[in-house]
């Protein structure tokens, strides 16, 4: 029977990463938005003080099966920093393809980044998700998750490329 | 006439920063949440690959007056990464003293870190606000920021310590 694995993402996976990405986009129906480039995710997530991490999920063969490993999911995160708590993660993604949802992919995701959490002295653990995803919202949720902007009123804000550059008077 | 100066933080500034950060979440209403110590602060902001920048704003005293430089402001971030949109800013924390509020020192806080962000190539800086905090968010509206949460729908999760450990199996 096939396997899952998870792992730490290398080099090399940056095409199925972003081949993912694109998806995670889609499904979000914001894939207008992804400006990414393989080089560019090659370029800032192995260098030497990397700007992200990623997980990947991957569905090994069966023994005697002919095919390779097959990426169905991933996870990228990232260290940040709270002022009231100090060390933390923040989970930007996390994705699995529709096919291979409901065996519990995403929660070991999520477990494996909360084990790094731990290993690295993070007291908590943040991420975003859209008001409509119900399926992500009920797993974060079974997860204990907390809603911050349902519960405190937090709001997300974004200055983006142009806006920055007239703030920056540039 | 005093004037004011907006700087990078030292690591002798930790013990006015931690007086900010306190008065900050007070004035959000969250104090029972800040946990951090001046001790975490030095450590994590001033080593070699430190968790998080800090900009503080002074008002400088007048020539011939006595006393020293007074912080009235600080804006903490960090950097951050979009797989949508590559690397990216995060201004975890801004804050002005209500007695100097009016005087445009939470813009120039704001326009430094969007330096900063150009500066790195950055391409967003992201923030969160509290949706009763209407002269924050008037002010980052005035400055072109789009709330994301309005716009698209994105709440913020967050996994605290103990549900963390749970998750990890710890």
């Amino acid at each position: 029977m096939a396997s899952l694995r998870i792992r730490e993402a290398k080099e090399g996976d940056c095409g199925d990463i972003l081949r993912l990405i694109r998806e995670l986009a889609e499904y979000e129906k914001l894939s207008d938005q992804v400006k990414i480039s393989e080089e560019a995710l090659r370029a800032d997530g192995f260098g030497q003080n990397p700007f992200y991490h990623c997980l990947v999920a991957e569905i090994l063969p069966a023994p005697g099966e002919l095919q390779g490993p097959c990426m169905v999911g991933y996870g990228v995160y990232y260290f940040i920093y709270s002022t009231w708590k100090g060390r933390s993660i923040y989970l930007e993604d996390i994705y699995v393809m529709p096919e291979y949802r409901g065996q519990g992919i995403g929660s070991k995701i999520i477990k494996k980044v909360a084990e790094v959490a731990l290993d690295k002295a993070c007291s908590q653990l943040r991420l975003a998700v859209l008001d409509w995803n119900k399926r992500a919202i009920d797993l974060y949720k079974a997860l204990q998750a907390q809603d911050l902007t349902e519960a405190e009123g937090w709001h997300f804000f974004c200055f983006e490329g142009e806006v920055m550059k007239e703030l920056a008077g540039r």
